[in-house]
């Protein structure tokens, strides 16, 4: 069975693709260069969905710095060094407007020409730096908007399916999941803001929700060594 | 007010931009380079946002081509002549999977950096050759998503509104309507398959049905002559 599995070429999304795999599914990985600030997550995924045995990779190419005002995408500083408190309290600035909506609804759309009717996203609602579009609510939502968007929502026997298998897991959680679904965690990339040396930051929010998982997991991160 | 308006260059998302100026909104129009089979409507794009006043105007480019799949896409022959039950019946091949949902969720994150709670689509459920992505259930539940999705959803005050003014209209409504809002129809582009020199085929669906509405408004087609 076909699905559409988003890879970023982080720690989460690694692990959702193993884990669809490992589910049984024939894996269409999908990551998008939209104009972020560099070009390590991208051959991340690369190597990610060679490794975990994806059927076929795609980049799309989408151009969200037209509309400017992320960090992720723009000039403005990555912030650093931000407590627990200040991730739940606020959505960041690296927050990107509208990310996951966009992201999934390419997924759809090469779900339609796949004639797929499974799409993975590793999005985690407890962990997740504060974006509104990491949410269940969210989720379940685009889902609904799916069905109805679609030929395969339309013929009116298959339904979309957006699967979220880390949604409810800590950071500590998935390092553990992924563990046990051999993720070449070596090979996967989190950092906002990698130094000239292409080496993370560990100062970015995406460093340390990475580095208090694999701490509270007990797990060294070979990314490091 | 702010407002995100949905513009292809075509009568409907012209004469949906002219509805919203003139009830006040300062219009953000947004256009969309994906890979289309000609650059025509784009520049009619261009022309209608400045004749029509608007504040800005965008062109994200999205590869859309990435999946392949559609004959305004792709090298697969746009249909010709074909006559209305055939357009009722079945969702044609120039159907791009997912499209409406993709312009929308880029609509969003651009409403979403205006701050903006307002996205004017010039959807049509009547004459709309077909597209499940036209239908009213459809756009309900993309605005359900898209108040979950933002921040803008998040804060509890504001909510997204997706407009959709003529969506219950005929193609004949809808050239009276925009003539009545003084839409220079001699601008728009409605054609998928224009010949060599730049001319509308009067073949495809969109020819077809730009053809009858303007025969049952009883008025002639300044782009014709």
């Amino acid at each position: 069975m076909k699905a559409v599995c988003l890879l970023s070429g982080g720690l989460d999304s690694a692990t959702c693709l193993a884990y669809a795999r490992k589910i049984g599914y024939e894996c269409y990985a999908l990551s998008f260069d939209y104009g972020q600030r560099h070009q390590i997550e991208l051959e991340a995924a690369r190597r990610l969905a060679e490794v975990l045995g994806a059927a076929a990779h795609r980049v799309a190419r989408i151009d969200l710095r037209v509309f400017g005002h992320s960090a992720l995408t723009s000039d403005i500083d990555v912030p650093k060094n931000r407590d627990e408190g200040q991730m739940n309290a606020d959505i960041p600035i690296t927050y990107v407007p509208a990310r996951n909506t966009i992201f999934l609804s390419f997924a759809l759309a090469w779900a339609e020409v796949l004639e797929a009717s499974d799409i993975f996203i590793g999005v985690n609602a407890l962990d997740y730096s504060g974006y509104p579009d990491c949410r269940p609510e969210f989720i379940e939502a685009f889902e609904k908007m799916a069905n109805l968007a679609t030929r395969v929502g339309v013929d009116g026997v298959t339904r979309v399916k957006i699967h979220t298998p880390l949604i409810s897991l800590s950071k500590a959680d998935i390092v553990q999941f992924g563990r046990k679904l051999d993720v070449p965690f070596q090979l996967t990339w989190s950092c906002y803001d990698p130094d000239a040396a292409g080496m993370p930051c560990g100062a970015c929010d995406s460093c340390l929700l990475r580095a208090k998982g694999f701490r509270e997991a007990g797990i060294a991160d070979p990314a490091l060594s």
